[in-house]
């Protein structure tokens, strides 16, 4: 049986290589349409777009193990993205600076035997994340690290942000990219079978 | 100013690199001796011995911060250090399965001017860490990685074990070994003088 990581994200390689699963990087170029709103169901819908075309573009003959997945920072109930530009990383940290947010990470495992039979499961994770206070200056200086710029919500926990975080609540790789817990736990019976 | 840390663990030491600290290490071979029984106040004591034995060995004229660290896991009322053979960790994992247990760090920051005078805070970080279910077969296989030999409670969750771990509630690096978050933000005050 054959694993795709149906995403580009470093951080999900690594975290998938942390816990000890082989497998292969395939990026479809979908385009991404979300109906939800709620903010679960909107990393679910995500997460299974990707997975679908990677999952359409595989050979029909192969068994596969397909990991789709996707990650939204939420706060004071707006879906906060990656930002476009400094400025709007330095804006997102001015209003996240001392306060909590939630991080939601879906996930889509697609698998496929080699009957073409294919089986699926969809979840979400959910942390919560506290951030100390920051001055204008911590959050100027963070932004010109330029660590910010391909996160979502602006910040990456893994670096050097952990400064600036007081505690959290789940999964702290989800908010890294992939809940590696709960979705290895999910897998399991199909890495075994 | 000099900062030092005064713990050979290679944990600690990526965990000051990724939050930025320029720092050297130092250890000093100090016999332990805990009078505490509250686990918070046990790894502030064992905390303090580290940082002090570090201060009295380095030069009086020096500028320095030494940051001491001790690392503690508590399952039902007990104290689990690292396990000293194998087949102690598998005993220990296999409480710890399905459950949940706590993780306490202690930091003693030690911060001595030119003129001598000694500034002082020491505190200590709580995390709570729940488990999945673990099956006998992944515990041993688990065990004979070998990651869980030189752990506090015979695991590693920033390694090969993210696999079981649910959730926590806290800091995640304050179980990895260092509360980076609140450590920089008692710090940096000195850091910047």
């Amino acid at each position: 049986m054959k694993t795709i990581l149906a995403s580009a994200s470093p951080r999900r390689r690594e975290l998938l290589t942390q816990i000890g699963m082989e497998f292969e990087v395939r990026v479809s170029n979908v385009e991404e349409k979300v109906t939800a709103v709620e903010p679960g169901q909107v990393v679910e819908e995500l997460s299974r777009q990707k997975a679908e075309a990677v999952l359409k573009a595989a050979e029909e003959s192969e068994e596969v193990l397909v990991i789709g997945a996707d990650t939204i920072v939420v706060f004071e109930g707006q879906i906060l993205g990656k930002p476009s530009a400094a400025e709007y990383a330095v804006e997102m940290l001015s209003r996240m600076a001392g306060n909590g947010h939630e991080v939601y990470t879906g996930v889509t495992l697609l698998y496929r035997k080699h009957n073409g039979a294919v089986q699926r499961k969809i979840f979400h994770e959910r942390t919560k994340v506290a951030f100390f206070p920051m001055t204008e200056t911590e959050i100027r200086d963070y932004v010109r690290s330029g660590e910010c710029m391909d996160k979502a919500g602006a910040y990456g926990i893994q670096g050097l942000f952990a400064r600036y975080v007081r505690g959290i609540e789940g999964d702290y790789n989800n908010v890294v990219g992939l809940p590696a817990g709960r979705l290895y736990q999910e897998a399991k019976e199909w890495l075994e079978s």
